[in-house]
């Protein structure tokens, strides 16, 4: 892991890869900036007349149905059969699934034409995915989830392989599984969850590491979700005095002038 | 009116009560984040296929027409349909109403299919809503608007009579009217007209407490005014010497740290 | 043109133009708060059925396609016929012109429809609608597109002088040219790409400056890029240390304290 991240970063400022995202009209500015924070490049396209042609231009594709609709939903469908077609990798935020049968079904006719290579998400929604009853309030995990931990682990790994990718689970610690191994990575803080958009732009980093390293997604979606929660702590602290505003601002500043050697010094991850 | 300001942010902050918001994709970001830093939970979800759902799990919806198109018009109208079922409260802010038949003809469905708990506008929109002939430029009110100041109360609240809500008037002086009461807030400043979204937070503001005093949402109304005018002052202070751009990120800022106690020593209100 | 300069941000906030966008919902945030620091006022409506009334209410109309799609482009050609119509001036911003059909198409049919004030993009988008072959990688000129300088002059001139129009190009040195005049802009960092949206809320500046000189569209273009670039030296050189993040409200920042004794200080540009 360590091996990986050594060069990462610096891999992905020369490579500039280019980041197809199809998502929700909360967050978007944030995808984007943090996008271009990190080193890559951000392209936004929803229309299903133009999706099949940006995806080819991409080096990844992110899905989030954060604010899904009629119009976007074939988009969806169609940039993901184009991206696996393409050979680049497509990561999937299911944000909100478990809330409302439109997302349900999405998720499901999502999971059944797309092979994704990271499905990100909190507990509800990964819950929700692998069938087990869940509390979906809204966006946020509830608190009884948080209890269940080694459940959701388990549940992580099934996941990861009846859908053969790596099942990512945000919350007090993040979970990364691809079947196999497990990944825990404690860097984060609740503070983070005062804001909008870091579940987001957690996505839009992972998907810039595995278009880097399409090969590795295991080690990218930790890398992309210890990048996180390094600038979130950081970022947070400030914040304890003057407030939650300036969260959204202070962590695209870090992960601008982030570098390898603070996601090493810094990170707290468990291979298990 | 002091008395129910007492405990009512740290109410908010331990139901964390669920905001359904249908709203423009302008100030949305702005929306969820004021939302959170009260200490609210935001929920944005616009397609006719899963509002019916979303608005049953919320504690109160927001209709915002801002960015209004064929597609969410529909969705506006089944939500606030579904919430009046549910009993729990409706906001409507009734961006650029007067400017176009398209807003006009929505806001006219909107006022005839659902009932309001709170209509929230600056006073081009609620004269129009009156019937009363408006030269509405864009968004903000005319400075001819300014000087109708009694016409203007007597507008609201007859409107507040007629639908049997609320209705607040937003400008130099905010005015929040039952029909019987009239409350106004002096707080706030003509600085926060210089960025985008004051008022579509205000609204945002408004639903949450809204949602947790469901049969006070004449006090929840000032309340939320009472806060949003409070940080905005103080927001936009520091602003004078550094530029409006930080006005957004500090009114959020100020929101998350804001405690009952600083809006009862600093609210400049009065009660008629 | 410094004599244009003189007093034109004066003007803008004395004259308070509102300015219709048919934009995209990545940056339509910035874009609105960009045009309320110079002293405008937006209007953001891309419904098919409102747009003739709310561009017959404006100043000036931008038309940006970066999230174009079926329900918006009809909109986009029907606000641009109504702004001829009224003689206020049009901007447009083919963002991505040149990466998918759609947009070209759409490009195509738009050039056809409306007579343009200003057109502005980068490199690759003005050389796509010159009919050079552009490696457009989303979002951003090429670098080797940057080597083609005197052929971009050239091709910018031929441009604005089949289209009427002044044609601007964006990039390490900006270009404006109304098919005579060349004039450069030197100011601006590359900081400034390292953010979204810079390039967007340029096309919202020039729209105000054209909506209050309608007859200068060559010197409001060039006023709109000079300040942009200043801000963005100014803005980039507080991000060193700090990062990116805070760059995007620090340019909002000093456009709202911007004024032309500013611009003429510390503008850099060349007539030809």
């Amino acid at each position: 892991m360590k091996t990986f991240i050594v060069s990462s970063i610096q891999e992905i400022r020369s490579k500039k890869p280019l980041i197809h995202h199809i998502t929700n009209y909360v967050t978007v500015n944030d995808c984007a900036n943090i996008t271009l924070a990190i080193g890559g490049s951000p392209i936004m396209a929803d229309d299903v007349n133009e999706v099949v042609e940006i995806t080819k231009l991409s080096h990844a594709l992110v899905i989030n149905i954060g604010t899904l609709n009629e119009r976007t939903i074939p988009a969806m469908i169609l940039a993901g059969k184009t991206a696996n077609k393409q050979n680049i990798p497509v990561i999937l935020d299911p944000v909100g699934a478990g809330v409302s049968n439109l997302r349900n079904e999405t998720v499901r006719t999502l999971l059944k034409e797309v092979r994704f290579t990271v499905i990100k998400g909190n507990r509800s929604e990964i819950r929700f995915l692998a069938g087990v009853v869940s509390n979906n309030k809204g966006i946020d995990a509830s608190a009884e989830d948080l209890k269940k931990e080694l459940e959701t682990q388990q549940v992580a790994k099934e996941l990861a392989i009846k859908y053969q990718c790596i099942i990512s689970i945000t919350g007090a610690v993040d979970i990364v599984t691809d079947g196999t191994q497990i990944i825990s990575v404690e860097n984060g803080c609740e503070k983070m969850s005062h804001i909008t958009g870091t579940g987001c732009m957690s996505a839009s980093l992972i998907a810039v590491f595995c278009a880097c390293y399409p090969d590795q997604p295991l080690y990218s979606t930790t890398t992309a979700l210890l990048a996180m929660g390094i600038v979130g702590e950081e970022a947070a602290k400030k914040t304890i005095e003057q407030g939650t505003g300036q969260l959204r601002t202070a962590i695209i500043d870090r992960i601008s002038l982030l570098d390898e050697k603070t996601v090493i010094e810094k990170g707290r991850f468990y291979e298990k």
